[in-house]
């Protein structure tokens, strides 16, 4: 990777020649999408805002940074001791860590906020060391300090595949952009295993890697489709952390996958906690584990993590963006631009065009747009879902209900994302007196959930973030119980109570304990929140199932007869409804030409479409819309 | 491939203990897709209209031939004495080969049709040589006897490949056929380079391999679509012998492919011809040749001759059926049966569905029928097209009108088809008087193509097979002058004449010399006689192109206004036109649920498809059709 290929010349070339002499510069490589110049005068490239860098950016059509001279850096100890000086300290400067493969210095602070810019600037000029401020959240999140300690362990092999990725994310391609496909491995014409391969002659970009629930274990995406070669694979850009999304990653690396993954760093952080609470439940079960935590491990140091609206070159001709999708912490809508100007798609992953306690709504406005892949989980014109105040008071009703019976409250949850909301909406309401402070127990993955948001609040609504940063812990009150390792018969037993547990659509995890112990209880009450899948027990039981099979943690086969009464309350969804799905629809800037349904079952799917393509719509809205609804296993041509 | 495997071994179980002692079985293998019972007394066999073989096949479900065992048969010398006396005189036995890798003799004699079956049934029983009766054609064709000679020569190779298919035809399956999938390599939205992948998920079986003619060479189907791998490429279906759809098949063994190609016997010795004269004109005009002799010899090897109607295994649950076609001699509709009643596909390749004066309409009740992917060449609203008299009319005016002039009537034909059809005119009209009996000149290769016409009697309409069988050559008349090696130069000079020269699209050939000698005769007529491609020199001739510039054989570059007379005559067209394409439709048994265009331009594809789909035909023939469209590179489920 050292020799000197054709486009890194070029690139050393151009830089050498519009920058002046005393810049300094000792050094120019890729890391990962970006350039990175190493001199021993930042402060030439960095003054006036950077007017420089952005000339060299614009010039080179690539994004640069600028890192120290490794020879000129200032050394750690004192380089450390400037640091904390330089950093006023209301910032709560907590640690420092050197990275000296890439020259960047890590400060983990309790407010990021308050370190003004400058003093970052100033830290870089004088030592040589590239300031990068972490977040330390106010609870402890072993999630983040794992994934910081396995970075900062693994920081030669990091740069090492940064330093791959530059190079092939600007080879010089050998076919031209001329036809761009859309193959469906996954979620078209159903929920779940979402998978959509954007395939040119030059590039192949997986957009999520999702497995699907089932009653007898987890479905990949069509993996052996004949489209999709691993070896040819150039980048896996994932939404959000659900498992419907992101499950089957760790697959690809167990494949053989080398290649880069694209996500949000919040994604980033729930993805390594379900894949963790994935295998653990799997052994707990003893089912086949499609992976273990080497692949986990090969995954994140593979992925790259990329902001909302950050444009970053991910293969020749192709370049993506992230944009907010309202769904859960980190959740993103996917912009890809293709060949110059020749065509721009946008992939909606799971949206919520609603503002939530939560999260701010999807973004819609692009600059430029000309296909749409959007979800479809709520397309039927009967999927209008309340609002979330509805939602919170039909939740009030069935608790309070429940508690005057002295039964307990179950209610299966997503570790991601419908944990959060319902626990800001029991907390909202106990505050309000709505509802008696009854204790509500959480499974310890939950929690551990929470403590990622609190790491991330530039992603949360802005009521939220404000309590963040005012250090208020959203999450907590004296009534929550983190259990951690206490029997669930002795949890069960402490009525009036909610219970919290995954998993969300009862196909495996602590809920189906929760379950076969208060089967039999027509005091208490079984509350679904979120979307139930086809095929699993949690939809089965929506569809009127009352005779229920367990496995006993001793092995041993129990048969119960469903007696807890059984709600399905439905505006916590993190999903656009009907409604929601129409108005992103109309109100996209641009409006798209071809609309491609996908993520939602095949009679929601055609109903959509029917509308979306009547006169009516049309007449409506001035729309002439393609609407197109490919199944799996199809490959259709966008240009 | 001698080792038992699984199924050879079930399948000879099965017979020897569904056979009678005295049958005296040597041995069973495969020979292709049949399985060859070797034995010494095969009247027990083929005795009461062969009752025990059909039983056997009915319960091995595979087709059954039965040969004589090696050991038993009589010596050459005497079973040639013996055929000589059983064959009657009046058939004209005229050569005997013997083969002895098969057992089978073949008889070659002029008039097949003279020997009764009991005749081959005694010569086998007596000299346990299977009799394979062969037509010499009353006129010398090279083709033909090159192939013979092939064949012969090629005896061990060739029940090697045989045994070979055999093996891979009946394989156990891995993979239920659970999805089908039609993958558009090539004439979808365009005419040229046929090419339709049928994919399973065991099985791949294309239907075509044909090249787009253009200004610029000729174009591959995309065989690099990711779809389409040679390695697991089960076989190839060819419908006829036109470039657009077997002009790379050479390509695909050049590349490595092994495996088996389906076509008519027609078929095979057109296409051969074809791909000789591909290959000298590529070589004359110094263009790149996309394969050679080699590859064309390793295709005929490997290729396995069907009869419409006769009924073959191609893939484990794959099953082939030929329909007569009516486009060219030995064109056919290819029905594949797949997954045991899973779904029937019905590919009409190129077709005719209204009678011509050389051929018998296509075909069109089928078993059964899901799924019709058919040609759209003349799919358009107004592409109405006169009937065959009315184009004999207009083409005995043009005729006349030129003779007067003393002109040439210079007519650029596809040396197969349209060739003979033209002649058949012209001869017609000059017999009846309505045309003077001036010279015809054809180039040797249409001479040739007309020769395995009247090999291949079966093939043709009835009125011309009867001329045939009474030993007429309707192809010739004292009129038609061959040339052989004359100066084009001196050909033009004699004037008035009509001249029938290749290729049917000015897109190279001898046609060009002629066009480029004549093209500023105002006296002339250049008459078109078939479809003109988009890009060709004869389209855009028709589209008003006037200025050409054409190199002469020194090399030199010559510019020449057109004008001779252009004349553009539809009725010889062996396409049906839009209304006999509705017929088919509407009259086809069982009626489709899918519809499939391709072979056309996009603009017609898709005013055939708004009409199929429209409440007016709905209303009209009661038929509920979805009608799909795919273009190039896409892949879609019709399971």
């Amino acid at each position: 990777m050292e020799a000197i290929i054709a486009v890194a010349r070029e690139i050393r070339e151009t830089i050498a020649s519009n920058v002046p002499k005393e810049a300094e510069i000792t050094k120019v490589d890729f890391e990962g999408p970006k350039v990175a110049i190493y001199t021993k005068r930042p402060q030439v490239f960095l003054e006036n805002d950077g007017e420089l860098v952005k000339r060299i950016a614009k010039t080179i059509k690539k994004r640069v940074i600028v890192r120290g001279d490794p020879e000129s850096r200032l050394n750690e100890g004192s380089a450390e001791e400037f640091i904390k000086k330089a950093v006023p300290p209301e910032a709560g400067l907590k640690n420092v860590y050197f990275n000296d493969v890439t020259g960047e210095v890590e400060l983990e602070v309790l407010y990021p906020e308050k370190i003004p810019p400058e003093v970052l600037n100033r830290v870089f000029f004088e030592t040589l060391w590239t300031p990068r401020v972490l977040r330390k959240p106010p609870v402890h999140s072993r999630t983040v300090s794992e994934i910081r300690e396995l970075y900062r362990a693994s920081k030669q092999e990091r740069i090492d595949f940064l330093r791959k990725l530059g190079y092939k994310v600007y080879r010089k391609p050998i076919f031209p952009a001329d036809r761009v496909r859309i193959v469906s491995l996954g979620a078209f014409h159903e929920v779940g295993r979402s998978a959509v391969l954007v395939q040119t002659p030059e590039a192949n970009i997986l957009l999520d890697a999702g497995l699907k629930p089932t009653g007898n274990g987890d479905e990949l995406p069509l993996f052996d489709l004949p489209e999709f070669d691993l070896e040819s694979l150039d980048a896996v850009v994932i939404t959000h952390a659900h498992l419907d999304h992101v499950g089957a990653l760790p697959v690809l690396f167990k494949y053989g996958y080398k290649g880069p993954v694209y996500m949000t760093e919040p994604t980033l952080h729930l993805s390594k906690l379900l894949f963790e609470d994935y295998i653990k439940v799997a052994q707990r079960e003893g089912k086949n584990e499609l992976y273990s935590m080497r692949d986990v491990n090969s995954l994140l140091l593979n992925t790259y993590t990329l902001s909302y609206g950050e444009v970053t070159d991910i293969a020749p001709e192709i370049r993506l963006t992230f944009y907010r999708a309202g769904h859960i912490l980190g959740s993103a809508m996917v912009h890809l631009h293709i060949g110059e100007g020749l065509i721009n798609i946008v992939y909606t992953g799971d949206m919520k065009y609603a503002r939530t306690m939560l999260l701010d709504p999807a973004y819609n406005k692009f600059p430029r747009a000309e296909v749409l892949i959007i979800e479809s989980t709520y397309g039927s014109k009967s999927d209008v879902l309340p609002s979330e105040d509805d939602a919170k008071l039909e939740l009030a009703k069935i608790v309070l209900e429940t508690i005057e019976r002295k039964g307990v409250v179950l209610i299966p949850v997503l570790a991601v994302g419908r944990a959060q909301e319902v626990l800001l909406a029991l907390l909202d309401l106990m505050k309000k007196g709505a509802v008696p402070r009854v204790p509500i127990f959480i499974e310890g993955m939950i929690d551990e959930v929470s403590a990622v948001h609190m790491t991330f609040p530039e992603y949360l609504s802005a009521t939220i973030r404000e309590m963040i940063y005012r250090d208020e812990n959203p999450f907590t009150s004296e009534n929550i119980h983190v259990i951690r390792g206490e029997a669930r018969e002795d949890i069960t037993e402490k009525k009036p109570s909610i219970i919290l547990a995954t998993s969300g659509m009862l196909t495996g995890g602590p809920v189906l304990d929760y379950l076969r112990i208060l089967a039999d209880d027509e005091n208490s009450s079984l509350v679904f929140v979120s979307y139930q899948v086809e095929g699993t027990l949690g939809r089965k039981i929506l569809q009127g199932l009352r005779k229920l099979s367990f496995t006993d943690p001793s092995g041993k086969v129990i048969n119960k007869d469903l007696k807890m009464r059984v709600y399905r309350v439905e505006g916590f969804s993190g999903h656009s409804d009907r409604r929601q799905l129409e108005a992103f629809i109309r109100r996209m800037e641009p409006s798209p030409r071809t609309v491609i349904l996908n993520h939602g079952e095949a009679g929601k799917i055609e109903e959509f479409r029917r509308y979306l393509s009547s006169e009516w719509f049309k007449k409506k809205t001035g729309l002439n819309l393609d609407v197109l609804t490919p199944k799996n296993a199809e490959s259709i041509r966008i240009v």
